[in-house]
């Protein structure tokens, strides 16, 4: 196996690894890679540890099913901790949590960009498994027309709101049309993901672009 | 000083740190506290640490400027080690880098996370300094009704790409509707961060709430 280039492992020969979901941004967990991991989850995609308990190679998901699709994976500057972006089936922590780090000591609000990751993922969870009491299953078998009015209801009050200068007002306005945005994307198949690209792509050629014009 | 509740450090006495930008998701550093560093962090909110090199507290910008405002602190399910979600101003990384993991050791693509944070910035920073060849600045200059025609406008448009059932079209619609939202949330002075707050407290009710009504 040749030497990763840059990184530098520790006196037991082991580096940090901080792992982050790609689709929602969420710190998913603290562990930690010695070489043969490391090497092993650049040529497989498959995000792959060194347990420190068991002290062995630690490919994660392998006896609980909690994979991970590794997306992307950077080392930082100084080239002692590295970053895996994954794609994370099921919760990452062993309690059953999404993340590992869910115990607070200072709390404090979420950015919106996780949030509507978080929020697609519970529509698209609703609409597979209809639950009898759930405003989406109620909302989806009304059809895709049902979803669609609402979007364009809510792009209403978000005008009227936006108007009356009431700025409580146009957030709840606007998380109700970002709800029903998400929502009809889900219908269609669409993910946060692909409005992303679409987003990035403009910022990518000038900075920002307005849709079909410049900056 | 009272021992932080659950927090094991190691055997020099540290414990990692992740630090999250809190607005974009972005995964910006990995450093280490030690008891004092943390307790400091959880009582200032100022990003602290403990610098391994200099063998010294290390209050983060305190001589770049570049200071982190701490939003929220989290422990991992096994008390060795911490998230840090802050406010970051200026790039956290000492290279001039907004973070310090940008050797990528394996490319992949990225997700939602932190692009609309950025649009939101940028629109902000275009509103502020008002560039002759922008779109931003010449949609400004119409009034707000402009930019609101604008997001009835493309909320039109995701309703008939939706009914099309043209995923690609969808994703391009929904992206120009977020990006004239963002646009008219900017010109109220409401942030993604108000609207995610909204999203949060129904999340937290009872998992997902659609708007006024049960998830």
């Amino acid at each position: 196996m040749t030497k990763i280039e840059g990184v530098k492992f520790d006196e037991r020969g082991l580096v940090p690894i901080v792992t982050q979901d790609a689709r929602t941004g969420e710190v998913l967990m603290l562990a930690w890679a010695n070489e043969e991991a490391l090497a092993r989850t650049l040529e497989t995609r498959e995000g792959t540890y060194f347990s420190r308990s068991r002290n062995e190679l630690w490919i994660k998901g392998a006896t609980s099913g909690n994979t991970q699709k590794v997306v992307s994976v950077a080392l930082d500057c100084d080239g002692d901790a590295v970053l895996y972006r994954v794609e994370q089936s099921g919760p990452a922590c062993h309690t059953g949590e999404r993340s590992c780090f869910h115990t607070p000591l200072l709390e404090g609000a979420d950015s919106l960009d996780g949030v509507l990751a978080r929020v697609y993922e519970t529509i698209t969870e609703r609409l597979r498994t209809l639950p009898e009491n759930s405003y989406v299953a109620r909302l989806h078998a009304g059809g895709i027309d049902r979803v669609l009015k609402k979007v364009a209801e809510e792009a209403g009050e978000v005008l009227l709101e936006a108007k009356n200068g009431d700025r409580e007002a146009l957030a709840t306005e606007a998380a109700d049309l970002v709800f029903h945005l998400l929502f009809a994307l889900a219908e269609v198949g669409v993910t946060p993901a692909d409005v992303a690209s679409v987003l990035q792509a403009r910022e990518g050629k000038s900075g920002l672009k307005g849709p079909k014009d410049v900056g």
